[in-house]
């Protein structure tokens, strides 16, 4: 670019002192309000973390080498810079801030790196698992508005792993997708499929993040659990999971997303007409939930207005656009 | 593992409020305490990071796919981390933190992303470029201590771009390293040696952190400049650039690591017994610069010194050793 069109003070002999303000300056030339702030508070925090560690040149090239690894790693099929973010809890607290439900709601958890595009449509009844894999589950639910009103015609994307505990993307060969499905709410806001039954597994731990984990001490177990997406128009998209009580690893989950509200009771279908109308057996496994939804505009409300607590809390003198701070105009 | 293992109080419910020092508590079982506190402020700082923005999940979706892209474009002769690390700032602060030079020594700048180990050894007089490179410099030099006597012996590892502004390692077709080349000090602490004459270039930008500085109408450009890596037994290793005075962009340098006493005036050899000992021409270029290196002692005093100054201010509590804050044993 021509350098007459530099606008910027002057830069130089930036020392530790003096490189923030200068760093956010030259950040500021751009349009975009929101994305000046996020790079405002970005750099501030990158380098006070340096600052305040004393970070050696050894450390921060460990750190650029972790971060390419963790790159490189990353493929079609798996997402480790997600799985790094969930492992730091940063993505539980993304969720919590995106996606705050009232009281009478079904509570959001970690969408996790194992969500795919490609999962099929099923009917109710049906299995999402291919025959034969682990033991069977038969899953019975609702879902309703906070009036308890059921929602028909919402879409709900279920994903979870077979009996030894890894997904379908994990395998080099997946032909296509398994223990994985899209079902539709019926007019009674029901719905309900066979699954295999939910077992604990480790997150993936064979690259650079498990080899953090590892380095901590820390375990890279998730309790039992079944991934639901689910989304209704006019209503704001649950992203949640019902975890297994029991689980070894209940209270020490890898990614920080159990909540008590979605810890259940896994019992058997027991009762033998139930047995007979869903085709499974007394002595298979079942699970029923009744989700419950919040309202996009409810959601919305909640949202800004946990932000503006937030930020008041914080001492935050950013302008404040449709609950989220910007930098200002100048 | 074993669950029985597991020593962490119960994580269940986490909140904006209580996900941090939950995720604290579970970094923390391990022996590192350096590395735990480093965790423990990543932490802190990333979290502080999502709550103060109100981080929404498309950007945060947008920052996992900008790191994925960052570390899927790094290769054995690229290295994008780091030139993100650059250009916010980051690399000169680290550098100016572990390498803090008193005021009669040269100053140190970032290393940037284009060293490699592999540069040739050259006598003094070679030239580093191949032939039929830009326009010819003539740089002679002297490497000297903090009292003014010489230091022999020392490695001068310098690299340089080739006339049309790109490093060696941006030829898809590398045979063999260019425009760099490593030269030991003489007796009298001298070094001389051939060269291009430097020109600015924009650091690679056809990558997502091109991306970004363009989004934040930034421009891509460093002044133009030599690096030298100079190492010798007992001294702290200098990493510097000579800066060449008037340049476009000597005031707006991309990575922020132009400081005014490296910044030289680059003339003409002129004088004609000089040109004829050199073998060069009198109106080939010539840069002259004399190095000081600060002995290792003098370097680690001076950043432990820093240290607990830069602690002291910022109010840290935390336990330091050797200059390094660490997590308390409990």
């Amino acid at each position: 670019m021509d350098p007459s069109q530099v606008k910027i003070p002057p830069m130089k002999d930036l020392t530790p002192d003096n490189i923030t303000p200068n760093t956010i300056i030259v950040n500021s030339q751009g349009p975009d309000k929101r994305l000046q702030y996020l790079l405002e508070r970005l750099v501030t925090h990158l380098h006070d973390f340096a600052r305040e560690t004393r970070l050696t040149t050894e450390e921060w090239m460990a750190g650029i080498l972790f971060l390419t690894a963790v790159g490189q790693i990353c493929s079609d099929t798996r997402q480790e810079f997600i799985l790094l973010s969930d492992t730091l809890g940063l993505s539980t607290l993304v969720e919590n801030i995106n996606h705050p439900k009232p009281s009478n709601a079904t509570e959001g958890t970690v969408l996790g790196p194992f969500h795919t595009e490609d999962a099929a449509e099923f009917s109710h009844g049906d299995s999402i698992c291919s025959d034969g894999k682990g033991e069977m589950c038969l899953v019975r639910c609702t879902l309703k508005d906070t009036s308890g009103r059921p929602i028909s015609g919402a879409s709900v994307d279920i994903w979870e792993t077979d009996e030894t505990g890894r997904y379908d993307t994990q395998y080099a060969d997946r032909g296509h997708p398994d223990c994985r499905g899209i079902l539709k709410t019926d007019s009674n806001g029901e719905f309900w499929f066979k699954a295999v039954r939910p077992v604990p597994y480790p997150i993936p731990h064979d690259g650079p993040v498990g080899k953090l984990l590892e380095r901590l001490h820390r375990h890279p177990y998730r309790p039992s659990h079944m991934h639901f997406l689910i989304t209704a128009e006019g209503y704001d998209t649950l992203v949640t999971s019902l975890y297994i009580r029991g689980d070894a690893y209940e209270t020490s989950d890898a990614v920080f997303g159990v909540k008590s509200s979605l810890v259940i009771d896994m019992g058997k279908v027991g009762d033998a007409a139930v047995a007979e109308k869903y085709s499974v057996k007394a002595d298979d496994w079942a699970i029923n939930y009744d989700f419950v939804l919040v309202t996009e505009k409810e959601a919305v409300e909640l949202k800004n207005k946990n932000a503006l607590e937030a930020l008041k809390a914080l001492g935050s003198t950013a302008t404040i656009v449709n609950g989220l701070p910007m930098a200002d105009v100048d």
